[in-house]
Order: C-alpha cells, then sequence, then structure tokens
C-alpha cells in the first residue's frame, strides 16, 4: 500500500493536533502505508516554512491553493477559521483530495450542506472533526445503548460547558464576529459537539426550544470596546426523532469547568453517564445486578473499548486528548485506503448544523422549532 | 417557656420521620422547652393506638379532627395523602393550630394558595415540607451565593431524578391518580424540591417551557392494568424575575439515582454545585484562588454551614436525612416560640405550585407560559 | 415491656451524641419499651442540672456515684475522659448496671481486661462504643465479605486521619496527657476505630509491626508550653491470625481530612473499599462481572444494608454520624431486653487494647510484636 | 541541528510505547531536530523486519548487537525483560549509545549499580523508565511541596496496585521467575514506580521494614503447574533520610485496581494526593484558605503543569499515558542534545532498587533494615 500525502491547512490549535496525530497514526494503528507529512499551509509563507520544521513537514506554504495543488498530496486537513472552510473544503474536494475538517463545518447549516453536496460530488472520503465521539469511553456507552444494555432509552441530556471566556476582560476576538465564525457562539462553537453526541448516541434530533445570552456583551478591543456579536451560554429542550426528549446546555463562561463535555442517556434498565474531565472513564447501572448491590459502577477505559487496545494493553492505564485525533484519523485513513465509513462525514455535521441553526431560530422566535424543516432547506 | 404539645396526621414514611425529628429536636437544639408527642392520627383507631405506641404518642386517634380538637395540641405536622393537605390544614389553621404541612402543599397553585389565604387570616406559623433546602451543604450554598462570593449569577440547572417507579411491574398507586396529587406526576412530587431549591438560591421564577412523558402509561391494578394520569418525568427550561437563564429535570423512573437532588449555580466569578446523594458536601470553584491551583473544592458539611454545629462539632463526620427533618422541625418551633421566620410558609409554597401549573401549561399549549399570571390567578 | 432508665456520664460531644440517640431510639426501632433519659452527672452539680434540661434528662447530679446509686437507673453510657472509664465502669456493673462506654475502653490492655472481667462477674450487658461499625455501609461490607463474594480475603488496609490537632497553636489539652489517655495518642484515639474496624471485617490480628511520631511536641499552656506526651500519628503493618497481611495509619494532624476512616478489602474475586467521609456509600468491585463492563460500584445505603430501613425506606436518601449511635444503642438495649448479643462488648476492646499496646511495644523495641502475648498478659 | 537516530530493542508492550512516542515527540516539543526510528531489535529477524513496517522504523533485526554497532544510531531505548537489560545497556554504553533502560533497571541494586557505573565511565546520558514521574500532575505535586506549599512534610504514602495476575488460572510466565526478574515480584515490578515517586517528591529512604505473599503459588505451565518465585504483593514501612515516615503497598492480584498508583504527601499546612486513574487531576487541600471554604481541591492538569501545554493548549482536556512516554523522551533527548540533567538516570535507580533489596531482606530476617547499607554495598 503506497502512503498517504497530508496537507493541513492551518497552525494553530488544531493544526498542531492534526500535526502531532499524524506524526503517530500509522505506528499506533500498525498500518501498512505511513500517513506522511507533506505540506503546511499558513497565511504567510516565512511562518510556514517554520512551522514545518518545528511540526516535522516536508515543506511549508503561505497559500493554501499551493497545497491543493500538490500532487504528493492525497487527503488535507483544514484547521482555518469557520468562514474559510467552505471556500478550502469544496476546492480541496473538486481537487480531488480527501477531506477532514474542522468543527463547525460551515456557519450555517445552510454553508455545511453546500461542502457535504461538494462532497457527495467528488467522491471522496469527508470528515468532521468531532473528535469526542472518538473516545474508547463514548464508544462503549454507544456500544452499551446500541446493544439494549440499558434497555430502551427514555431520556438523554448533555452539556457542554467551559470557562475560557468567563473573564471579561479578555481581548475581542474573530470568535465573536458573526461574520467569521455566525449567529451561533457557545451554541456553534461546542453545543455543536453535544449535538453530534446526542445524534451518535440516540440518533437525529426533531425539534427543538432554546434560549442564549449574551452576558459579556462587549469586550475590550484596542483603546475600546467592541460589541459581543453571538452566545456566551445557551440551553435547549429537544425531541429526537425516536420522541425521545433531552436537553443540552453550552457556556464558553461557565466557571470551573474546562472540559465539561458530559451526557447522561437513561434507559428503561439502566443509564450510562460521561464527564469528558475524566475522560477514560465511563459510569454505568445495570438494573439487572443484583438486589443490593446495585451502583453505578465506574468502567475505566480498557482493551475492548473502542479504539483503546491500539495504544496501551494495560486497561485503566489513561488514554488522553490527542489520542483521539489519532483515533479520528485513523478512521479516516481506513475510509481512504479500504473504503470503510467515516463518521460523521460533511453530510452527517449538516445535521448538527441543522439542530443549532434551529435553536437559533427558537431563540429569536419564543417556541418550538421543527429541525427537519431546516434541514431540507439547507440542502434545497 | 412551656412544652409545645405536638399532633401528627398520617403515620407513613413521613408521618414516621416527623415523629424521629420531634423526638430529638428539644435536644439537638438544647431548647428551654420541650417539643412533646401528643397525638398520631391515623385512619383507624386501632391501628393509631399502635403507631402512637411505636412512635412515642402519648395516644392515637382514627379521626384526624379528635387531634385538631386537642387543647394539648398546639402544632400540627401533615403528613397525608395531597388531596388532603388542604382540608387538614385550614381546619387546623382554624382551630388555632400552627401547622407544617409536607409537600406538595396542594394539587393545584389555586388549592395551596387557599391554603396560604387561610394562613394569613389565622395569624399561625406555617411551613411546607421541602426539607432538602434545610441541609447544612445547601445553607452553605446559599451564604456563598447571597455573599457574592461566586459574583453575579448567570446560569442555574437542577435534577431531581429518583427510579423508585421504573419497574413497570410495580402496582399502580394513588400517586398516579390526577385527582389524589393533581396532573402532574415527577413534576409535582419532586420537581417541586428542586423549584423550591430554584426559589431559594437565585429567586422567583418568571417564566417556563417544558415537556413531561409517561412512559409507563399503564401499571398493574388488581387483574388488569390502570392508567397512569400524570408524568414519569418532565423537563423544563425557565427564566428567573431577575432574567437568570436555566432547567430543570425530574424523574420518578431514572434508573440508578435514588436522591438524585442536584443543582449547580454559575456565577461571574465562581460556582457551587451539589449533589444529594453526597448531601453533606457542596462543590465550590472559585475563579480567585491562585492560577493554577484552581479548582473545584470539596467542602465538608462541619460547624458553621447551617445548624450542622448542633448535630455534632466534629467537622466533616456525617450528616443524614432525618436530621434535615430536624433542622426543619427546630426552625417550625422557633417560629411559634421566638416570632422568628419560617421558610418556606404556605405562602411561599405557592410559588412553588404556580411553577408547576405553568410548566403544565407549556406541555399542554407548546410554548413559554408566563409565571406570574397563574400565581396571580391562584390568588384570587 | 418495662421502660428502660438510662444514665448518662459526662456532657461533652459524646455526652450530647448519647443523649441524641437515647431520645429517638425508641421511635427509630419502633420499640415496645421506651428509653427513658433519667440522670446525667457532670462534675459540677448546678451544671448538671443545667445539661438535664438542655437535653431533656428527669435530672441532673454532680456526682456520678449517685447516679450508679439510683434505682430507676437500669443502664449507663459512660462518656467521660478515658482514665475515668475503669472506675465507673466497674462501679456501674457492680451496681448492677448495663455498661455502654466511650472507646478507647481503658488506657492500656490491662486497665481494658480488668473492666471485661469485671462484666463477666457482673452477668450484665457491656458495649464498647466503636460507632462507626454500625454503619450500614460497613454493616454491607461484613456482609459482602462474610457471605464470600469477594472470594477469599488477601489484604486489608485502613487509616483513620483527621486533622483537629493539625495547628501547633492548639492549646494542650488532657488528650496530649499519658496518665489520662495512655501513651497512645492518635494511635488509641482513632487508630483502635480502625483496629475494630479490622477485627469485626476480617478478624483478630496476630502481630504488628509500627511506628509513630510527634510532630508537635509542644503545645501552649497558659503562659509556656507543655509537652505532648503521646503520638500526633501512628503506622503499623499486621499480620491477622488468619494470615492475611494488612496495614493501618492513623493521625490527627492529617491536613484537609476531617473524618477519614477509611478501609479496603482485597479478596480473591472482588473488592470493598469505604470512605467516612462519604459515608452512606460503599464501593464494591466484583470480579464475576461481564467482562468489559467491570468497575468499582458505588452501593449507596438502603433498606436490607444494616439497620438502614429503620430510618429512611428511600435507598440513598442518606445516613448521618448520630444515626450510628442510634442503631448503636438499640443493639444495646436489644441486648438488655432480648438478651441478643451485643458487639463490642468489653471483652472484644481488649483485643483491639491489645493491638495499640503491641503497636506501642514495637516502636519501642523496633520489631514486630506477637498480639497473643499482650492480650494473654492483660487478662492474667 | 542533527537528527538523533533511535534504536529500540524489543517490540511488545513498551517496545511500542517508545516507537509512539519517537514518532510524535519532535513535532510535540517543537524540536530543531527530528527523533528519527532507525532500528528495532526482536529476537528473530523476520519478526523484527515486520516490527519495523508496523512501528514505522526504517530497519529490524533479529540481533540486538547489530543495532549497537549502527553508526547512524547515536540512542537506544532497551524495552527487553529484566534480566537482559544489564548486558545489553552496558554493551550500549560501551558503544558510545545514549540509553534509556526500562524499569526496574535490575534484578538487583548490584546489577543496577553496574549499568550505573558503566554510564558514569561512559559520559553519557542514561535514563531509567519510570514514566509516571513525568505525569503534568505530579510534576505539579513536585512543585507544590518543593515550593513549601504545604509546608515541612509530615508524612508520605503510596500504593500501586493492578489485578493483572488475579485470575490464578493466568499460565506462568518469565515475570514470576526469579532468574528472569528477580526475586522481587510485585515489589520489583510495580512497588519501584511508587518507590521512586517517593524519592522524587520526598527523597531517599534511609530504612524499612516489609512483609510480602505469593498469594497463588503455583501457575498453569504447559500440562501441569510450575511454581511461582516471587511475590504477588507487598507492604512495607519506611522512614526517609529526613525522618518522615511513610508506607508502600503493591499488588499484582489487586482485583478492581487497573492502575491504582496512588500517594498522599501530608504537609504541616496542606496536603497533595494522586490517582494514576484520574491521571489528569490532583486533590490539593491548603489549610490556608479561608475558614469553612477550605477542602480538597480537584486541579485539572492545564499548560503550566509540568509540559502539559506542549500537548494541547485547552486546560482540563485530557493527557494519555502515552503522553508521559513522551514526556520522558523529550527530557532525554534534551539532555543529549542541550546536556540538560534527565531523571531519574541510571545512579537514581540504584537507589529505588536498594529499597527493594532491603524490603526483601526485611522480609527474609523480619525486621527493620538500613537502605544505605545495602545501597553502599551495591556501589562497592
Amino acid at each position: 500500500m503506497a502512503d498517504i500525502g497530508f496537507g493541513v491547512i492551518g497552525a494553530g490549535y488544531m493544526g498542531k493536533a492534526y500535526a502531532i496525530a499524524l506524526s503517530q497514526v500509522s505506528t499506533v494503528y500498525e498500518m501498512p502505508h505511513r500517513a506522511v507529512k507533506r505540506v503546511i499551509a499558513t497565511s504567510d509563507a516565512a511562518g510556514a516554512r517554520g512551522r514545518a520544521r518545528d511540526f516535522g513537514f516536508e515543506r511549508g506554504t503561505g497559500d493554501w491553493r499551493d497545497l491543493l495543488a500538490a500532487d504528493d498530496v492525497q487527503a488535507v486537513a483544514i484547521a482555518s477559521p469557520t468562514f474559510l472552510h467552505a471556500d478550502m473544503a469544496v476546492a480541496a474536494l473538486q481537487a480531488g483530495k480527501h477531506v477532514i475538517c474542522e468543527k463547525p463545518l460551515g456557519r450555517t447549516a445552510r454553508e455545511a450542506a453546500q461542502m457535504a453536496k461538494a462532497a457527495q460530488a467528488s467522491g471522496r472520503v469527508t470528515m468532521t472533526g468531532f473528535n469526542y465521539v472518538k473516545n474508547p469511553a463514548t464508544q462503549l456507552a454507544h456500544q452499551i445503548i446500541a446493544g439494549g444494555d440499558i434497555g430502551e432509552v427514555i431520556h438523554f441530556s448533555a452539556t457542554h460547558v467551559e470557562d475560557y471566556l468567563m473573564d471579561p476582560a479578555l481581548p475581542h476576538d474573530w470568535r465573536q464576529v458573526a461574520a467569521h465564525v455566525g449567529r451561533a457562539g457557545a451554541l456553534g462553537d461546542i453545543a455543536s459537539h453535544a449535538i453530534n453526541l446526542a445524534h451518535f448516541l440516540v440518533g437525529p434530533v426533531a425539534e427543538v426550544v432554546g434560549m442564549r445570552q449574551t452576558v459579556h456583551a462587549q469586550r475590550p478591543a484596542g483603546d475600546g470596546m467592541a460589541a459581543v456579536e453571538n452566545d456566551d451560554q445557551a440551553q435547549f429542550l429537544m425531541r429526537f426523532a425516536s420522541g425521545v426528549p433531552g436537553s443540552i446546555a453550552a457556556s464558553r463562561i461557565h466557571a470551573g469547568r474546562k472540559m465539561g463535555l458530559t451526557y447522561e442517556v437513561v434507559g428503561t434498565r439502566g443509564t450510562v453517564r460521561f464527564d469528558q474531565e475524566r475522560m477514560a472513564e465511563l459510569q454505568f447501572y445495570d438494573a439487572a445486578d443484583r438486589k443490593g448491590r446495585q451502583g453505578f459502577r465506574t468502567i475505566l477505559a480498557a482493551p475492548g473499548h473502542g479504539d483503546y487496545g491500539r495504544f496501551c494493553i494495560g486497561a485503566g492505564h489513561g488514554f488522553g486528548y490527542n489520542d483521539m485525533i489519532v483515533v479520528e484519523m485513523a478512521e479516516f485513513i481506513r475510509a481512504i485506503t479500504e473504503e470503510t465509513p467515516a463518521w460523521p462525514d460533511f453530510a452527517a455535521a449538516v445535521h448538527t448544523a441543522a439542530v443549532v441553526d434551529a435553536v437559533l431560530a427558537s431563540c429569536d422566535q419564543g417556541g418550538w422549532i421543527d429541525v427537519k424543516a431546516i434541514e431540507s432547506e439547507a440542502w434545497a
């Protein structure tokens, strides 16, 4: 099997995460081919060359279109600000590249759907960077739920709350500008992870009702203040297509929570619950346990849970943030080399974006909103 | 100071809890007067005499009106099914007794308001049995919030989820009959605790939107099945009068949770969170802690937190379910003997009932409902 | 059945705890007879009368020998400083009273054995106040171990660590005087709880090796400093008579732990572990659980675990410090009225004292010490 | 700066871990040079070539001496069974290679000292694979202790307990053969991690007293049974050179614990505690916190704690098992390229081995054993 040449666009937080993942994925998975770090693109050529050295790419470029033109690049990872995703991904697909793109896919469901349509037209593999879904603990949760071990699902709740913007003295940045990331703030940036998990664990969402708040309406910018154009926190109720009720809360100003991506799925015979701050654990209650001995058990991630065993054969020895990106990247590569499915692809991410748009509509209009209508319109 | 004679109506779960509390309250609080267990009333005279012996009352009666007629009874505790509360409480107040009544106060806000109006007319002390609010950990939470230690409150969330009815084979009982407890099931029985805590910690609620589900629509009754007339679980979003957003979820079929009364209050400078299953702990995040050393701290209940020190002078030595009832009873007695305030009195409980009614209306009508209008109407 | 009249000697921390327990025990257990608080004795008559009023005793006395002479007192609870236990308990037994005495029973194994011999001579019921053994979570641990659910026991470890003396500025008091409490400080005062639990859960101890430290060698006394005559912390290894290895650590200066009585019992097929700071939980690992779903489960105390159901019929609703004393008192009373066994009686407490003495000898001499020899000598 | 060529000996658990670490270390640390995976050696040539492909090495060899002879290899990682460490490490050092070797360094302190002497003679960089010491949470613990934030250290306790051999039906293997790994079983294999942490956090150990047990004395081997020649579990008390008391327990049959490397360090003004199963958290109690608000706080690993920020700039986002190996490898490489210190080097590992030997001697002889004497003798 030939090697897979990668280009990465962006060299910030996620750009580096992709570089780390590409460095090790073939070794972790003992792949017959190797992922090769060919090109990294940033906004200036000199900087890109420096990042290429730092991250071990063969070369750097100040123009992402150069990267797409490279013959030795088969796959592209997009780690740029949201408003650039659509142009880059569509161009990459049209250039015949496979594409993995950071979340949220686009600023709106419509933008995400444009990307998904380009993906369908290209026949190339796509994937959206909802990496938390790849955590072995969450893979185990999925297995428990899908296997019927908690009976019929009757309730879902999730949060994704962090506090990275809780300090009102933090400067205004592009993440607070609607033109760059959309009208949804915490709702788009991090609730989208929780929505994608809801989709993964329980299924598609049919309707929502929500509210959102911009607690710090202005932030320092230069000598003055600039308006924050999207929400600091948001909350919504939802009904899945299956009829199951649920709720999601998101915040970027939730004091004390650093990675508060949590979920609880209740069934008629048991419950699973999870907190990403203890990412290598799943809580599981099995009502079939012997009476008087029942209780939530803490299952430590171990071989047999998702891809944990690829990384370490010792149970409970630990699983980290970057490991999830490695799993994601392995799935993306296998989808290219073995034509196995990759999830969430761009089409799946349209659903997440439609839920976000539906919550925005509910906040505007004040009641329950049908997600299906918004999703259909996005694809139209 | 003279002793305070007590009559208790009902000898089930809460009737016994009141008897236990009355047995020890004067010793725990080293009161100059003693609470005296005079009469217990149940539905048959022989049974009542037996319970009087079991619980150490001076006498038992099969007619609660006898109890109200007794001159040596100054205070009455009502621990009967909900649909009896109003008649008993109003009669007790008219007989000049002070009254502590189990929650929910009435089947509707209107019924609760009738009781509250009788209380106002009587000039007697009343209290509603939302005992969880008396937990030292929650008293500490209130102190932290009210003292500004978490800054301005920006978010509230709570659950009260248990699994006592998760087994669909459990027989139909009066708690599933609308005429006995009202149309609200888990919403009325246990969400009401969470609503009362929201009221205590953050303030009154202005509007709600919600949904509810009866997962097990029928339950065994005799040889057949009977319809369950109220909800097994319910969820709602809310806005407090102060503008703070929040949410509450309640369930009586939430697998694995035995006393899942939890809350989290987020402020601009910190957060408190609590889980009644670890009832003697409060989690507190203080953003003012030194950088690199910040984290949620587990504060163990100790002297100085609410009335903990009355029970034990050793910090972290433990605080139990019945102890909360003792605190509640002490507050009720002090309100009688020293004319200090008791909270939640009947009037405060009307607000909780109005929130429940508003959620019911939202479930019926499908959108946001104004709580104030419902509460005003109840009092009208 | 006639009532049981109680006299309590001492009105401090444990004196009040006994008063609270006596107030409610008959109601909690729905006993056919009632425990009656007859007399409380303290060191001065006026104070005793005040405490009698505070705690609801019929009368107070400044002379504990008066209390023993009272015909309406059948049972005595001793809550005085350790050096007074032997005189009081022996006199009480000789006066025909049943006796429950605070721990540690005596200052040495020999003193404890003198008390135990007086108990045997009297034929009266005795009990030693190792109340933690009565916790429902620990009763469940015992049931799991004794029932073979964790297989054969292969390891035991425990701590009892608190921080009540961590501040070196705290004044010198009688607990640091060897003549009052013995040469063992944390070792005698709190390790004794852990030793008694070891005895209860695994069996008698055969040999020990240990060390101990007085970290704060002097404490303020009046205008100067006084020497601390016993240990602030101690640690020892042990072998049970069954051959099982174990260890215990104790401290009164362990920063942050308020009630750090913990134990873990490992078997060939499972493990139980416990922390008194979360006193209503037991952690249980069952190796028989399905592969891939194994983990420590948190069992919340519930009806069916020890006497929990006497206090509350709701699982996981909470169990507190004073509740343990109630269980203890109920067992003591039943032993009087129904001739059921009470444990730990004075004889059982001699074993705990012998382990303490053996650790002291090991600290003096430097190696392993045989407990049996010390215990035999104490009884001689 | 030139690249650093690596050879890895062994392709099992730790061999793969080293390969994963070498793949990403230069990217994670943005190093000016790159670690290059040149050669992997296993016991047969064909297998080695396969592993080279799996793990991305340039070539494989069936003879580790070939690897040492390679000019393009500057550094060697030894991940073979213990009894091979000394020969391989000494030969590698003599060949001028820098060496990182798996723990335990040798089968005895004497063997470890031979390796350390070879290291000193060579002038090359050495490191021993006690990777847990590189965890950011533990680096934070070290910073808190060394910075005086918990005052003067007064107590240390640790465990390293796992259950990988709890099933008596597991087959006999080389880890149970004294000639291969030494007389110390769990004591050598995993207590050594806890000892190294004690050394890192508190300092060298002066004396010990211990015991150990082989619970499953025989294990299946072919058609019969073979004797287990070392301990399944061990426990010991210790005194540090500073006088601080401590204890360590180790087990490979501790039901339910998968990575039970825990420690607690108590000081006069605070405490830190840690459990590797929640490897990205440190518990910290600061007695200087405001009264009534004190409690153990859960500090999530974040940038600023050890090298966490190299991997991810999001606080609390997670840190995994392999990440520790990356930190270790980075320190090893920096020691080569920048002549910064690497710890624990071979000399430091001799101390750990001497503590293990002292515990063995104590188990043989029954009392306290001086570690210094054993360590001096090993170096002699």
